[in-house]
């Protein structure tokens, strides 16, 4: 394996580690865990926004605490739910008073944990609510959506939280407004090869030299179909046919879309396949408000890309708007 | 080759169109050529930055413009220098009177194409400057150092640059503090394996199971020496010793550093790499300022990485300072 790690067993750890010193002014580790949180927190009168998930993603989630994002995070190993005891760590201290938002992927381990601790925050008198994101339209059909994972989706609904939690509203009203943004939000991925993991060494499945798979899941979950590699251009048809039919999006909607690498797959292809993707939209007259192209949501070295849409109202266009200053995501206007 | 494109003489074009688009109320193409600019360029009454190279090492130099950062670039092919009349097209985009300045790698192809479009813009009554970037202590002796290749360092260049140019300074002054940019700023890279290029389906060089190269360039130059592949902690207290060692940076130094990925190099691991430089730092009492984690000088997919350092004094400080919103990079304060 060809990683810059030293001890399999350290990678998460020694992770969490480098991203503490590198935001020393910005973030904190609160309890001896990997919760961390941003340095001001908590912030009273303000709903405290927690996120958490498996390792092997980043930057989502442990570098998406910051400005106008959210306020602490609890960080699992690779591709493994964050322990109860962590995420109780990061509620404590993202809570001020108002309560917390629990925001993270749809996956089995973390909903156990994750509502694990809530019970326990509870029992501590902090009030707080979840809103799980399921914007993966390969992994269930539409009248199952509660079944559907959680993918790069998230980096708008934490977004859109972390605005909303900074305008003062209540609990009930940020996770009424993240629930919307959740549900105006619809994501597809496509997998050109497997991700080869720091902690084992092992690649995540196996994918023959000619195959690519769409739907493929951010931890090597099955996709929809495994076909022969196609040309960008057929991909992105593949993958926006089945991406806009979801909602569906429809002529004169007006979205936010972000292109996202899942590791190895350049910015220079991102670009293309944008290129492809705003041609589709522009034909269905989707009008596109603003595009992200990045690795935001990642499986270590996998090559491919998904493709995120978040259909726009007027309160998600103007909490969109706001500054986000995160470690792995940054928006601003001049 | 596992790449999300569709013909390979037609990346580049297709990057530049995709690029446009998702950034459609920034930038805009000028001339008929890959030369793009800020939408608002050029801007009266302050010098011009312009930057470019070959494409290939996205988000460098592509993504680089806007507020706070250059105002036009000169996109080449995949690791080729553009042609002097592109070159020629982004002076232009970026001239408002007060002349252009040039930063770009130290190549010799650059260099030649810089260089006639700087005699092609004089002649056309366009003043301008140039200051070429060689912060690769790998590639050349500290007393050939106008030999030495730009690396990564170009992102905390063109940043100390596009602030310096907002201040309204004259193109003396910001070649002037652009120049002591450069001559404070040191990187080296490593690279684990080869990259596959986009235009070619043609690796960029050969490197064995278990080899590493200290030094390589970003096409693939040969560094200082092939080692058996070590962990994290040895390969980054290698290159700490010959990046440090070059200015050299001492005990009260203050710095701004870079943990840049080539590519297929995961953020876990810059995170990793970035907990034993910032050690190393912290023993030799070496000040950081800021530290920047992620990929923003690439070559495609190869697994590497380089580090920066920038050694500030009180200018520095404050340009680096102030906000810089690109597309590919965006820095600004709470």
């Amino acid at each position: 394996m060809k990683k810059l790690i030293n001890e399999m067993d350290k990678v998460v750890d020694e992770c969490v580690e480098g991203f503490l010193k590198a935001n020393k002014n910005q973030v904190k580790r609160v309890g001896n865990v990997n919760a961390i949180a941003r340095k001001e927190a908590p912030k009273q009168g303000k709903v405290g926004i927690v996120i958490g998930g498996g390792a092997g993603h980043e930057p989502l989630f442990l570098e998406f605490i910051g400005g106008g994002m959210a306020d602490a995070v609890a960080h699992g190993d690779i591709f493994a739910a964050p322990s109860p005891n962590v995420i109780l760590e990061a509620t404590r201290a993202a809570a001020g008073g108002e309560g917390v938002l629990y925001i993270y992927g749809n996956y089995e381990g973390d909903v156990m944990n994750f509502d694990m601790a809530a019970e326990m925050a509870k029992n501590e008198g902090i009030e707080n609510e979840t809103v799980r994101v399921w914007d993966d339209v390969a992994s269930a059909s539409p009248d199952e959506i509660e079944e559907r994972r959680g993918i790069s989706g998230d980096l708008f609904i934490i977004k859109i939280a972390g605005a909303k939690a900074e305008t003062g509203a209540d609990l009930e009203d940020v996770k009424s407004t993240v629930e919307k943004a959740r549900d105006n939000t619809r994501s597809i991925g496509i997998a050109l090869t497997s991700a080869t993991l720091p902690n084992t060494g092992e690649k995540t499945f196996e994918l023959g030299e000619d195959e690519m798979e769409v739907g493929m899941g951010v931890h090597g979950e099955p996709g929809v179909e495994r076909i022969k590699i196609k040309s960008a251009e057929e991909t992105v048809r593949t993958m926006a046919d089945k991406v806009l039919e979801d909602l569906p999006f429809r002529s004169g909607d007006e979205v936010v879309t972000l292109v996202n690498s899942y590791g190895a797959t350049t910015r220079l292809e991102l670009q293309i396949v944008y290129d492809e993707f705003s041609s589709i939209l522009e034909e269905r007259k989707i009008d596109v408000y603003d595009a992200e192209i990045g690795a935001y949501c990642t499986t270590q070295d996998m090559a491919g890309c998904s493709i995120t849409l978040m259909k726009l109202d007027r309160e998600l266009k103007k909490l969109y708007n706001t500054d986000a200053n995160s470690p792995g995501y940054k928006h601003f206007q001049e």
